[in-house]
């Protein structure tokens, strides 16, 4: 006896990265941060547990202020989410469900599709270049809503600012959410486009450049209207969405500049060489501008390396679908553990181009 | 121009209560716990700040096993989830948007209206007795889905174990949800009844009696293959939807079974003085099994009384809803605030009376 809806009978649900307790591994699938949270953030976090009694004011004012005054917008265009995830379900369910289609390229995070199946929204999914650059003209022909992650994962490739605009001008009745959950590790982002576009939605997230994967914590920028608009939606599923030691979390990792700069510097740093590494040792890698990379070697299937890493304590993401089936994503740890995994990759391949 | 779906035009988001910071108030208006988490609870969170930058498992395995040891049933009858509220979405999303009638109580947790209004399930709101009891007849008529705060909130009475099972009963192929946020404090829990009952689901959290209001912690149990469906919808919404932090404390309250009896010992203590008291001021006061009293006075509205106690810095709930208009709620707090609340009301009363 089944009771679920059968309309979700078709929605294949998101799989997340692996989490693994077999073993200690040095874990570089799912683009968390190398480096524990900040100094500032840990101690607001240590001083708000105690609290944690109360439920949090769902406005979560606190946090909105200091994201409002951090990228110079009204903190009434701000909304605190539980992850980024969250702010993408209440756009989603919010915003998508109407008459018109969703695009979104082919290869992208996957949880777009997810979204879009489960909420019943018509979409289409548009093709990458062969270089796995998004085709912005494929995306400016009016009458549809548009969520491209810039930077875009997997491939970790990142569009130019005047591509962005492009798309906003196209047709103003129609919404263009640009998902920046890499955008710190060298993108630009799209925040300053919102003084004159309302039809922009800006996600980002606390989990990668922040160090907070573990915390929830996500936020939307856009019109007050449309921030009105995803507060009712918020209101209407789960209102007291971030925990208090989260939010404090959070308010630390952004006070806290200096770790913040520092960090993305070493990631910027890890990611040349490691680069550098694998095109010596005969990758194929794409330009990446966030905090992983994309990859693949013609000796040898993406999971067949991600199952020989694996073996020797690395974790890293293979996929399953056609169009990535080669390749393998890596996170940027640790530059000793980089450093260490391009040693192992190229002995890895040494053997491989020997069988 | 509004890019929400028109179809929430309707929605009436959930209103929360109020989160003032104009001045100290002793805050009796939510139903939290007047005290800390406990020591291990606080222990187990600080353990785990630093360790934020990493995605907790999504399946929560440390606390669904903690939770299914605790009330003996399998870890795979388990689902953790963002405070009991998102538990309540995901049974409303998921199981009651087909084709059948849900059936709840006119007087309840707000909540289940928005959640019904939200996901456009068609609902019908059945009266309660004059007493404010619930009559198990109304539910048991077959073909129709049912949610149950039990203890119900806000008049605080609870039903007997066996008018559950008749629900149950009633019919097997309808689903009987029961919303058990306030059963520490003085009911009898239904998970008993899951060995039994495929149709059953059982809602907590650890926002009142285990003082995590502010963690954003809850769970569902029920059957393996509904447990299994409410995954596919939380995997296709927000995987990762209770932090680090959150998940740490609420493992150290469950274990912290010492405090959580002696806390729970002191509310009831504390309900029975505060009861007795506000009755001997001539209030009717609803026989409470929760952590807060229902309550009204022939003398003064409710609205009336909340403003006044707001003024001598008590806040506690009043409702805007015709049916609840002459009552007031009020959380079970500290003995020693809540002798002095009793004291304040005795004095606002015979003003009250005099004018």
């Amino acid at each position: 006896m089944s009771f679920l809806n059968n309309r979700y009978s078709h929605v294949k649900p998101y799989v997340p990265g692996e989490q693994p307790d077999d073993r200690e591994y040095i874990k570089l699938n799912t683009n968390e941060s190398p480096y524990e949270p900040s100094e500032m953030a840990r101690k607001y976090a240590e001083e708000e547990i105690a609290k944690s009694r109360l439920y949090q004011d769902p406005e979560n004012p606190l946090l909105a202020e200091k994201v409002a005054g951090y990228y110079h917008v009204n903190k009434n265009q701000v909304i605190i989410t539980n992850g980024s995830d969250e702010a993408l379900y209440l756009i989603f369910t919010g915003f998508f469900t109407g008459e018109k289609t969703l695009l979104f390229p082919n290869i992208t995070y996957g949880f777009y599709k997810v979204y879009a199946d489960f909420c019943g929204i018509r979409y289409h999914e548009v093709p990458l270049r062969d270089d796995f650059t998004v085709n912005i003209g494929d995306y400016t022909k009016g009458n549809a809503n548009v969520i491209i992650a810039n930077p875009n994962a997997p491939t970790g490739i990142c569009l130019e600012f005047s591509e962005i605009e492009k798309m906003l001008k196209a047709d103003k009745n129609s919404l263009v959410v640009i998902d920046e959950a890499y955008v710190d590790f060298g993108g630009t982002s799209s925040i300053e486009l919102l003084g004159d576009y309302d039809n922009l939605i800006v996600v980002q997230t606390f989990s990668k450049s922040r160090q907070l994967a573990g915390a929830r914590v996500g936020f939307a920028i856009s019109s007050e209207k449309n921030i009105r608009d995803l507060k009712r939606i918020k209101y209407s599923i789960n209102p007291y969405n971030v925990s208090r030691v989260s939010e404090a979390m959070a308010r630390g990792a952004l006070e806290d500049k200096e770790y913040f700069d520092k960090m993305i510097q070493n990631i910027k740093e890890t990611r040349t060489l490691f680069t550098s590494s694998l095109r010596k040792t005969g990758f194929f890698v794409l330009d990446s501008s966030t905090n992983f990379v994309f990859t693949r070697h013609a000796d040898i299937k993406g999971k067949a390396l991600y199952a020989l890493l694996r073996d020797r304590g690395f974790l890293v993401r293979h996929f399953d679908t056609e169009l990535l089936i080669d390749f393998i994503r890596i996170s940027i740890g640790k530059r000793e553990d980089m450093m260490q995994l391009a040693d192992e990759i190229a002995g890895i391949v040494k053997e491989a181009g020997r069988i």
